[in-house]
């Protein structure tokens, strides 16, 4: 009897933002794994700290360091295939030996998240279950106190790492915004924003739902963001 | 001392999506407020059954039936924006005797909801506080069993309401692509679909995250599909 690996969404931040389901499976988790930098606690741990069973085994799963290697190179993706294999092999191994195991993943699992990676490669090897989770861009918006989108409004989502004349393009041609995947691609953001004349009501919003959080009129912005950082730009739609 | 509008994300529809935040607001509340048509009993309201506390006070607050008022005419916004205000004053009445009401908001309250026409009208009458929820999309494409985006995707999100040459341009420009608001406008999204060569990876995701659940490839549809029902198009970006 195999075991079954869950894949858990934690939301944007704040613990009492896991769905009833995820707090109840990562609380009784035997098995708990999770992604992080090498030599980093790891934002979906730091979520759960102090949630999880004292028996409790856990699995970080340590990215290879791949800043040496442009995203374009093919030996970028030869390495995080490796790694993503290798993380497989270490899940099915628990799975195997008939026990559940837990992953833990920020935000919502199926929605430009690392497991993913791990859900293709278990699939017809193992159970898998995935938990939706509350969007880091839900926890973002709700961080602003406004509304993203109102009656027809068109949200378009993209990351920070399309080249800037495709950003400028997109910008110019949505109701509503979010960027992801900010960090070193705010200068070239902030271009693009400009270029689309939206500077005046775009937000930044760093570390949304947690104790950090700050919420920035981009104009504002002096300092370069953390990777997690959302921009937003919210609709103006129909309102009776 | 004046009371406290919670507006409470519920999740797409499975009592235990809801945040341990909202579980909590929403077992404790003594006033409980929601949307519903007339004479229905409502999915925000189905979505707690069971949750409520004994003694809880309901505060059904039922639509106007604008069926017959097209949505360009100015007497339906009139008559939508006469509801609202009405339902802001009954909200008022509650926390101005000094008592919390829970406001049930299906999915995430800030994403296309109507409890965004509550909070514009409470903001600075009395403290309003939103807890973000799943989004009915997330519980959409988490019944598909497929991630929605990967890598450098561009997610759009659209209603199913906009002019059919729009729906179009929209599909063709887009890698992600998420439609909601669809009912009877079913066959124009067929057609704007198709004509962005897109109907062979199209699915429709009806009642997600509850008991009717059923996900169906757009090309097998054959029956008209209720309001709530949710149109996917899975990202096929970069996966290492």
């Amino acid at each position: 009897m195999s075991g079954t690996v869950y894949g858990v969404g934690l939301g944007p931040g704040a613990q009492d933002l896991l769905s009833v389901r995820a707090d109840r499976l990562v609380r009784g988790g035997r098995h708990v794994a999770y992604f992080r930098k090498a030599g980093r606690p790891g934002q979906a741990r730091r979520i759960v700290e102090g949630l999880l069973r004292a028996d409790a085994i856990e699995l970080p799963m340590e990215y290879p360091v791949t800043t040496e290697i442009p995203i374009s190179d093919p030996r970028y993706n030869t390495c995080l295939s490796a790694f993503y294999a290798e993380c497989t092999d270490r899940l099915l191994a628990v799975t195997d030996a008939g026990e559940d195991v837990v992953v833990l993943c920020e935000g919502d699992p199926f929605f430009y998240g690392s497991f993913m990676h791990l859900h293709s490669r278990l699939t017809g090897r193992t159970p898998v279950e995935v938990v939706p989770g509350i969007t880091g861009m839900a926890g973002a918006w709700n961080a602003t106190g406004m509304p993203i989108t109102w009656g027809d409004d068109v949200l378009t989502v993209a990351m920070a790492t399309l080249p800037e004349e495709e950003l400028v393009r997109r910008i110019r041609d949505t109701d509503a915004l979010v960027v992801m995947k900010i960090g070193r691609h705010l200068p070239k953001l902030r271009r693009a924003v400009a270029a689309a004349g939206r500077t005046d009501t775009a937000w930044l919003v760093e570390h949304a739902a947690m104790p950090g959080q700050r919420v920035t009129r981009l104009a504002d912005v002096d300092t370069i963001t953390p990777y997690f950082s959302i921009l937003l730009i919210h609709g103006q739609g129909r309102r009776p």
